[in-house]
């Protein structure tokens, strides 16, 4: 009897007909077994947001031989949780979120619902990675993104000893797959975003804002952060937590007389 | 001419008009300015989600000397980033977010409303202070939580030197005050939620499918964490993470052959 292809989970935050995932899960059927949960609509920005207020609809969109791909009316992290603990009958050995259309890199992360869905992963104690291209567009080029993920995927599968939780936050520079100069581990770059809100006013007279950010660097000039990687055409890896307690702190607070 | 209060700036994700928000916005009326900027409907669970797709509106409801509060049609984090980036004239010298109707302690601070609004308050480099009771019901009881709530905020205001970012998760037990046996600075419980999807049918025949979890605590025993102290009787605080690196898997993972 042949071994059986490895069964891999996905997701995603642009929805599931995205050009992204559908990258990654064409590159990825010669080698295996795919379980896919994604969200029906576009959801990016979702962060870990779960649909408390509402039901949730579940929809089979393929269903063909070691593929399955279903639509959740939910958020990214919804369909997360709706395929561990409602369809899978066997654990999967890796989950991807992605390939997402636009950067997760530094503290957008935080925002991610890609990244909010990988985490989400992590909580299933399996090795979890996020992937994100810098080109937002739908139609953006995916050549060298998934020529990355694919070896990325393929040295965790190899990895003989993983700490668990695991949760990886691969970005991808959007530059030619021959120009990209390799892979760094590195550690998520300080900063932040501020917002231009931009004023407008509707038919009936009432203002409303559209929310445009731009990303502050606090460490610019810093070589270790996953902004410096991709700046300098490198794939940046960072790994993440999921315990978020701050120890440094915790130790020194209590000292502190409460 | 007399000293002016401080300026606090308040949020939450139940809402502007939510009971936990207004008993401490009461409480902190004696001795602070605010400036308050909540959603206009429930955003229990939606994390640090922002919204890309559409406009947000602003509303002021209420404009006294010392209180200013606005409802934004969006999340708890675009509520904080409209405050910040387009409300405030002045840096607050405090950020609050709560009193949140219902526990956020152990892994629920990834997914809770509450908490992705203090965090992105930390963003803005002042302290800022999620609270929640461990009561979800809308007539909750916010006795002890204010009381607990205005001993940690004068605690903060009174510290010399606070090391910035600062984001504090605060949960306090559903208890008569006078039961509450202290404070207890602590780590974030290991564990996580498991859903048990209940399935139903529209009147279309269409099933859907309502999110309902568990918590599944992986360290019953451990005493030096937020579940440990709530279930003692003692309000918790977690000092939490914005940086997500993984610093020990970074060191691990440089070392591997890439």
């Amino acid at each position: 009897m042949k071994p059986q292809k490895p069964l891999i989970f996905l997701t995603n935050d642009d929805g599931y007909n995205a050009k992204g995932l559908n990258a990654l899960i064409d590159a990825l059927r010669p080698m295996a077994r795919m379980m896919v949960v994604a969200p029906e609509t576009a959801q990016s920005g979702m962060s870990h947001a779960i649909t408390m207020g509402s039901p949730l609809f579940l929809r089979n969109v393929r269903q063909e031989e070691d593929l399955e791909i279903y639509a959740c009316s939910g958020t990214p992290v919804d369909s997360v949780k709706m395929a561990f603990d409602s369809l899978l009958t066997e654990m999967p050995v890796l989950a991807l979120s992605g390939i997402n259309h636009g950067s997760n890199s530094a503290v957008s992360v935080i925002y991610s619902g890609t990244m909010g869905a990988a985490m989400e992963c992590g909580l299933y104690n399996i090795p979890s990675i996020g992937f994100s291209l810098l080109d937002h567009r739908a139609e953006a080029d995916f050549t060298g993104a998934v020529y990355y993920a694919l070896r990325i995927i393929d040295r965790i599968l190899r990895q003989e000893e993983i700490d668990l939780p695991m949760c990886l936050n691969v970005n991808i520079p959007n530059i030619p797959v021959d120009q990209i100069r390799g892979i760094r581990v590195c550690r998520q770059n300080k900063g932040y975003w501020r917002e231009e809100f931009e004023r407008r006013q509707d038919p009936r007279g009432r203002d409303y804002y559209w929310l445009t950010g731009v990303f502050l660097n606090q460490e610019e000039h810093a070589e270790d952060t996953d902004e410096c990687a991709l700046r300098n055409g490198y794939v940046s890896i960072v790994p993440m937590q999921i315990d978020l307690t701050n120890y440094q702190q915790l130790d020194r607070m209590e000292r502190w007389q409460w």
